[in-house]
């Protein structure tokens, strides 16, 4: 009897996340100085701010029982009427015919939306263009849904026109274009890159999108993942792609409230076009049928009572020290052949080294800094697999959100001096 | 261009749950005494003591920070430890080698379990063998998954053996076997019926199940879901399918520990064999990388604090006396030729007419009674389609759970009155 051979192959397609031995070798090794964690600032979180908030709600019986009893699978009517409010605020859109709450969907954390839109989008064999590099845990996802995910090349500021336009003549040239379902863009603050789009670049990708759909033969959606837009910490925010999609016909955009705040909490919401939502829903009905409508509640309540704006101040601020330390630790510490931008927001650095030295998982420079007692993400998992060109192994992923201030400058230095004695 | 043509083939076989116009009825018409819903007692919610449990995290910041920062995937590790010990102690199962806290997963609510189960054993076309009737939500997720819900014969004391027996010898027989991934058994106070299995129907289910094991090529796996096994409030307790595994090779087993304390907090669990723990794991992974954090600390406080099982007595004594306000009314109300039987738990009657009467959505007892103002779910929703009879149509499912104890009479008075009209 074949005890594997009962698996989906969902199942099968699936592999073990990098993150799974990521977090094996930090519990192994108690005294790594992990830089690798995606976590958030543990120093400024809510906690006096949450008790208020449930204070508050346990002096509103009604209230309360309303929080501890089940939703509705889209989520809280409040929750989405205040998301709707606060996404038309940010984007200087009018809430209206175009985008009303029926448009809004509570979800767990934003990572719920990217799973569900991809799973009523895309069969195995479609595609997803993807920015290169992406979310590495957006591949996990296209792996086990069997989807091609796609590469287009990712700038500073967005993604290149010229490559989109190459990638989606290409699919045209080979027959393959009505297999693209979306295209699947992390526009604030890129996870890994900390990279920020322009609304020039987002303009400019919607408008070659709009074109190519003709010979697509149906839509081609854009997921705008805005997870990490409200992390800025310094400068004007740029308007969404959704504010590009003003018949609200085009654009999922998907965002998280417990990032910024408390992620333990794990509230996000999407913003759908109508042709979606509907479908999605179906689907939450099925994985869940609703978030957990406490966790709701308590972030309807911050947003109603101000509580949550009150505290991005204070993350912000928390943020700007660990980047800058972050930041004036690498300037310091790194050989000058390593280049990276500084960005004014989010939680990553994400330095390139020459094009020669490996910092993936078997390369010299991960196992020398495993030795020296400091992790980063090694930056070949956030490539996307490519025939057209092979997967670039010489970045990684620093995050200045989870360590501890007191270790930043410690482990930039380790790695610092790995990368030293590795030549560079 | 054609709009519809993006979607998935998953997306295409959904349709929307009955859920969905229930909940429109409901809302269209609120004078409307519902008794469909499975909403769980409002009267009895734990609101004094989530927010005395919250007050005590927040004196203690180290664990309120924990709380609100992100968790693992498999979910926080006191609440597996507290929940390997929980299970084992009701089923008198010694903990150790067969069953450790690494053999539990922490889900959103038990039904994210049923779907990532279903997804990662299951291609379209495979077959998962279901109660008749059964939880109707699942039937949509076979239904979105490809996968063939095949009902076995459901009797008041747990699945028929002659009726397992018959099914898997023609699957068998007509080569299809291998398809077959597991059995989803709801084994307490089962949703629709408000059945309990007994431990010797499982017990002779288990052993027909590995008998047939060497012909499928594979496991066959079973699905218990317990969602509703901690709200008994009279007689023992009936040991699960877990503790006939002493191996922990085949039954996946699933609960809730908000169905009975706070349905809004939503913290479900499996206890999982090893051979399904991994692509489980990496499938939640994709799905949100773990529940809400926080709701598990509140969680194992409500467990380790004693709270929660302090508030099981007070939840029980609501139940038992909504039960028997229905139990009461449907014998003073109802036509004797309705047949049902009691349940010690649960949220359901599920009464049963001679065969020639309708219950069903389209049928003439569910219109008058929305036009008598009162509503019911179906029955005929919680059979699985099947070649080898028509979905029975005689049925209804009553939920004493969410109803307004004070409109629990005159809702069954109202249908005992629609039921006389029909000629009953």
């Amino acid at each position: 009897m074949n005890e594997g051979s009962f698996l989906s192959s969902l199942a099968r397609r699936s592999s073990d996340p990098a993150i799974s031995w990521l977090m094996k070798l930090t519990l192994d090794q108690p005294h790594l100085i992990s830089l690798a964690a995606g976590f958030t600032d543990n120093e400024t979180l809510p906690v006096a701010e949450v008790s208020e908030l449930i204070a508050g709600l346990e002096h509103d019986d009604a209230a309360a029982r309303a929080a501890l009893q089940y939703g509705s699978t889209a989520g809280d009517a409040e929750l989405r009427q205040l998301t709707l409010d606060r996404v038309c605020a940010q984007d200087g859109i009018a809430p209206g015919a175009a985008l009303t709450a029926d448009d809004v969907v509570i979800t767990n954390g934003s990572q719920q939306l990217l799973y569900l839109l991809s799973e009523v989008l895309c069969d195995p064999g479609d595609i997803v263009l993807v920015e290169d590099p992406t979310y590495f845990v957006y591949l996990g996802i296209c792996e086990a849904l069997g989807i091609e995910a796609t590469p287009v090349r990712l700038e500073p500021d967005g993604i290149s026109p010229d490559d989109l336009k190459r990638t989606l003549q290409r699919l045209m040239d080979n027959g393959t274009l009505d297999r693209l379902k979306f295209v699947y863009l992390v526009t604030y603050f890129q996870n890994p890159t900390g990279w920020t789009s322009s609304f020039e670049k987002k303009r400019e990708a919607f408008a070659i999108l709009r074109h190519y759909e003709a010979a697509a033969g149906h839509p081609i959606f854009v997921l705008e993942d805005a997870a990490y837009r409200d992390l800025r910490f310094a400068g004007p925010d740029t308007p969404s792609l959704k504010s590009l999609d003003t018949t609200n016909e085009r654009v999922a955009y998907s965002n998280t409230y417990t990032k910024p705040f408390a992620t333990g909490i794990k509230v996000g919401y999407g913003v759908l076009p109508r042709s979606l939502m509907r479908h999605v829903l179906r689907s939450k009905g099925n994985h869940d049928f609703g978030s957990a409508n406490f966790n709701q509640c308590l972030i309807a309540r911050a947003l109603r009572t101000g509580v949550y704006d009150q505290h991005l101040p204070k993350m912000h601020a928390g943020y700007r020290r660990r980047k800058e330390l972050m930041g004036g630790a690498l300037r310091k510490y790194f050989p000058s052949s390593a280049k990276w931008q500084e960005a004014n927001g989010g939680l990553y650095f994400w330095p390139e080294l020459p094009a020669q030295h490996d910092t993936s998982r078997d390369g010299a420079i991960f196992r020398a800094a495993l030795d020296a007692g400091v992790l980063y993400v090694p930056g070949d998992l956030c490539f996307a697999n490519s025939p057209l060109r092979p997967r670039p192994k010489n970045c990684m992923r620093l995050s200045f959100g989870g360590t501890p201030s007191s270790q930043i400058e410690e482990g930039i230095k380790r790695l610092g001096t790995v990368l030293r004695a590795q030549g560079l």
